[in-house]
């Protein structure tokens, strides 16, 4: 079965802890805003739906009724990760359905009602992209992936695993060669996890080997998810993701990204334009308490890269599918969004 | 200064403990075979042409005079690596030693110089690599590697890396992109510390990185070392050497292979005859104690990729260097090995 990453039951937002994946399958368990800043601070939730949807639930449990504790539990839970924007995206939805009810005594109500249907959302939007991609990718049977766009970044399903999913339950025969995605091996540790529990025949490889099996003949499609999309069509996703769009070019294997519309940002030119965010050493310099790398060297960790349009063959969308000559997600956009 | 591997001082084998390495530069005295056996072993010294070099020594540290002990020592030593085709080698040029010297008395004498022989053996082949690459990439500023084949895999200077000492002494300014080399991370600990400790600037990078640094234009050259080179040029190095050569190509960066013409195989028609030694899941499957593929999942884990010699832009050798196209090793062997 694939795995819920966020359910609300009886006033208790309960999550996949993913830090103890895969050795631990266990359940935190939040009554409080606090409870949901920790687990969004420590990554026991990740992935950008998915933390937007937690702290929506997470300003439900802020004293009930009290308008004011629901603003202060807005503000605190803004803290939890400073730079995600589906956190604040959620935040604005909730304050503005806030502002909008008159009646105290209907607040709890409808901030519940409210994350709730940005939870509906989420998994619609998932549900969509895995039946678009699935029309796109009915032959293939062997999937390349890269990082985690699954269930776990998501409600459930996530972007880039959806119509692998999709094509599971049709009863289609499907197969997937997970990248372990160095440094944080959110392939390795959730990927091959939330594949594995929904029975996705799952194999996970160190990101140095992808070449050698594209090479191979086995990959019939790779796919991944996107952190945020250029107006041309250049895409800034986890770092490996742009060799993988080389590599599958020079193997003539099709390179699809999957990504919700509101991944699009229309204000930047081309990908020359993303910022990409410079991590801390400490990341590729140890293994735990293990130091790899000698203190004397330098050493690189820029979170994300950049897979120009050209690159790529698809991009799937919960409203439709861009097909490569990609010229202009603004040009499409229109066909696309409507 | 760059490091020396091993050293024979007063009957001691000096081993720079590479498991030990970067966190800490501790010395591995051996004085006996058991000690060799056991360094050689436990990964203390590893590289096919230091293991043999180690190999050679230990067996000097046999009882001295002693026939059978010296024998027995051999035998012993074979158990120590069973894959290691430098490791045999060695070996037998150190049987026939014993076997050419009629005078019990004079076999200590005989076998030490005959280990020394290949010491040094090998210091010229490294240093004749040196300058035959530095020659060739003359205009080349900042390289990327993959894996050890440095100086800690051979005597000093190693094969991939000599060309950039050679350079780097020669008052040329480099510097060096390390790719880790996952699951073992050989580049991180091994490559990095070397090149840190000869006073070379030294970048580490995840595996993942390399495409995108070669899209920032920064990277002059790739090169590597090889395990094994067919006839007609395919070279099989560590599992990621492959993605790098196609990266390489895609972005016309010239990529070159820096080996021993030892590493050519004539026997081997082209590189689909290499076998590629598929290594335990646990190698990628666990960070020290800790799980990161969960049980459900499977593991690849081929130990070398094969990269096809149309990728090759040159191999740098101890007896000169073949350009691209490369066609046959063996047409070209006359010129290079004579």
């Amino acid at each position: 079965m694939i795995p819920e990453t966020l359910e609300y039951i009886d006033n208790q937002l309960l999550l996949i802890d993913q830090t103890r994946l895969p050795a631990e399958v266990v359940t935190f368990r939040c009554d409080s805003v606090e409870h949901v800043h920790d687990a969004i601070y420590r990554l026991v939730v990740r992935g950008a739906p998915a933390i937007g949807i937690a702290a929506a639930y997470g300003v439900c449990l802020a004293e009930r009724g009290c308008r004011n504790a629901y603003l202060a539990a807005m503000d605190y839970l803004a803290t939890s990760r400073p730079t995600a924007v589906n956190l604040f995206w959620a935040l604005d939805r909730m304050r503005a359905r806030l502002e909008g009810c008159a009646s105290d005594h209907e607040l709890h109500d409808a901030l519940v009602h409210e994350a709730i249907t940005i939870h509906n959302e989420d998994r619609e939007m998932c549900r969509s992209i895995g039946i678009q991609g699935a029309s796109l990718l009915r032959n293939c049977h062997c999937f390349l992936t890269h990082c985690n766009a699954g269930g776990l970044a998501t409600s459930t399903r996530g972007t880039a695993l959806a119509p692998i999913y999709q094509l599971y339950e049709e009863g289609k025969k499907v197969e997937v060669f997970a990248d372990e995605t160095r440094p944080l091996l959110q392939g390795a540790r959730l990927t091959a996890w939330e594949l594995s529990q929904a029975g996705v025949p799952v194999t996970v490889l160190t990101d140095s080997m992808a070449g050698g099996l594209m090479r191979s003949g086995k990959i019939d499609a790779v796919i991944v998810g996107a952190d945020r999309i250029a107006r041309n069509g250049d895409v800034a996703n986890k770092i490996g993701t742009y060799p993988l769009a080389v590599l599958a070019h020079y193997h003539r294997i099709p390179f699809y990204v999957a990504a919700p519309t509101s991944t699009f940002d229309v204000s930047l030119e081309t990908g020359d334009a993303i910022p990409i965010e410079e991590r801390n050493r400490e990341e590729v310099a140890y293994q735990g308490e293990r130091l790899v790398v000698p203190v004397a060297a330098n050493v690189m960790n820029p979170a994300f890269d950049v897979t120009p349009a050209n690159l790529i063959t698809g991009i799937i969308t919960e409203k439709g599918s861009l097909r490569a000559p990609i010229q202009s997600i603004e040009s499409e956009f229109v066909s696309v969004m409507d």
